[in-house]
């Protein structure tokens, strides 16, 4: 089994899970941070570690343009290249072929593009991109999907749901084929913001009884109540002994309302990112820390956070650190915001497994709505 | 005491010391990496006293644009407003205004400049920056100096050197006004190279009985034998009971010279610059990260090194981090630099206990010419 659930909420859908892999276990829910690179921009692995952080998520498409598949092969996967010993899921790299690279298009047959780097030409199959991630021995794979950005048309989001089913296939028959033991296959559910199209996603997904489950194409700006709403349906559709992935959604406030909808594992940039632009969450709100009138306060980020950088270091000297553009800024509040994240899942999994879910729930979003 | 020395090298001038001060000991001979900003940039304080670091350099020039002396003075002192518990030693910024800032004129009364960030300009008398380091608590001040690029004329070096001694009584007196016991005040010696002047400078320097003696005005790409003979004859009139400081030398080869000629402190940006731009050190000579032959080098950058880094990463993983600009790149050769410089320093104190400097010493010239 890779997934067992093992506390259900009894007033909501959220649940706690475990996902074995070959690199150990993942307490559900949970959030993945960002190392598309290879590395949580701004952290070393161990102090990822001191923080909780129970898998990384890279990304195919970045690793396989630098340093190539030959490389992190030698060095018998991703793992070993990185130094990474916990699970790590990868991106198949759809989104980055779709956002980053110019001259993308698609056909049946797979993806061709240019590399945002250097504009060298590539053709990308959902066959090759299996067979990167099971070189790269990555613990979770995700099969190449085609997604449209918000709004696209019904019929444009037909054909790329119609295209991500075909391609999932391809995917799992492949990667069927290369007997790979100790890695999972899950699958991506597209179809925009059409529940119709999502309907035939999944059920196309489901035939093809993938280790997991992932909602792709949302969080791009479509209005919140619709994306809810798929999230709840598709849900409703998922069974419950597999793992659902909800890709690229970031803000707590949300990741709250999709916990509670069933959702299992989170991914987003917003945490790492927003520390390195001065951007802090607080369990009273964010703060923007450049502001002035943190020159001279004495105070933590969050009095009651109990991170490195809080337990240290005050406002005014983060703001000074942050103004002359030190890199310690970025790593003490890159600690501080993954820190902020990691421990609200950690009570997340607490209130679930107490049945007090929505209460926490409650409480936090009265907390956030701020200072 | 301020100093004591407790082990003295048969066969050279090197000495192991300690010098009390109110943030506690430093074991010389002793490498203070830079912090001008308050912060060794691309690491926490837990990373840099993970490694060893006894006393950090900071800069007066620096903080006293920003954040500012009436912020750091609120916070009680540099200690508090950084969250470093242990010894510090600023700059009096002499060297940063000649270096950075423009419109820069020298007055027998102090010096006037504009920052280099904003364009304001400043008036400073070597009063005000005792007064700065005197609210900023440092453990070890610097006065206010005046020193010229290499290669400048012997009557400009004169009354350069002659300025310098002039405002070192007045740092003396000022500093004896305000009878601050728990801070230690040093002198710098100037006078370019010539000898002459320099017995000059150090004749002025000793009538004033500072606590420590600095060397400055070296390091400035005059030829390395005039600068090596500057420090020997300098040492030779200095006491020996009070601490030596030779100001910004930086290369491993050339600061075991100098812990033979006797001197006690040293500070360089080197190791972390050169990080930061991957250049690193090695037991066997250095190496340049970025450099194609490491793409698949599965070696740490030093076989020899037990630093986080080369313990768990390989060259090929360095590279590509170098490569893609991430900031863990910075983190990571920075540990490594700073834990190649401090290991030295505490494997050259060891050997003076032991009478075995001058073996330490050329053994490991040996290894560093290098692969």
């Amino acid at each position: 089994m890779n997934f067992k659930i093992i506390a259900k909420d009894e007033n909501s859908r959220a649940r706690v899970g475990i996902i074995n892999t070959a690199h150990g276990k993942v307490e559900t829910p949970a959030f993945m941070p960002v190392g598309s690179q290879g590395t949580v921009k701004a952290l070393t692995h161990r102090q990822i570690l001191d923080l909780g952080v129970q898998i990384l998520l890279s990304n195919t498409y970045h690793l396989f343009l630098r340093p190539g598949v030959e490389i992190i092969k030698k060095f018998g996967g991703l793992h070993s290249f990185i130094s990474w010993k916990k699970p790590i899921l990868t991106d198949s790299g759809g989104f980055q072929i779709y956002s980053l690279s110019p001259l993308t298009k698609v056909s049946e047959k797979g993806v061709s593009f240019n590399s945002h780097l250097d504009g060298t030409k590539f053709f990308l199959t959902p066959e090759k991109v299996i067979e990167i991630q099971v070189d790269f021995r990555s613990d979770i794979i995700m099969p190449l999907d085609y997604f449209l950005p918000y709004p696209s048309s019904f019929d444009s989001l037909k054909e790329a749901a119609k295209i991500t089913s075909l391609w999932a296939k391809k995917s799992k028959n492949h990667f069927n084929s290369l007997s790979v033991e100790s890695q999972q296959l899950w699958g991506i559910i597209q179809g925009g913001t059409y529940w119709e199209l999502r309907e035939k996603s999944i059920h196309d997904l489901l035939e093809l009884n993938m280790d997991g489950y992932a909602i792709g194409g949302l969080c791009l700006g479509e209005p919140k109540s619709l994306m809810f709403e798929i999230v709840e349906n598709s849900v409703s559709n998922l069974p419950e002994d597999k793992p659902r992935y909800l890709m690229g959604m970031g803000y707590i406030e949300d990741i709250l309302q999709a916990v509670e909808l069933g959702i299992d594992i989170f991914d987003c940039v917003i945490p790492t990112r927003n520390a390195r632009t001065g951007t802090l969450f607080t369990s009273k709100g964010r703060i923007v820390i450049k502001n002035a009138k943190y020159k001279d306060d004495s105070k933590p980020i969050d009095e009651n956070c109990d991170c490195y950088t809080c337990q240290n270091f005050s406002r005014a000297y983060l703001r000074h650190l942050y103004e002359r553009e030190e890199i310690t800024s970025a790593i003490l509040n890159t600690i501080h915001n993954l820190h902020f994240y990691l421990d609200i899942f950690k009570k997340i999994r607490q209130s679930i497994r107490l049945n007090s879910f929505k209460k926490f729930k409650n409480d936090l979003l009265n907390n956030l709505k701020g200072e």
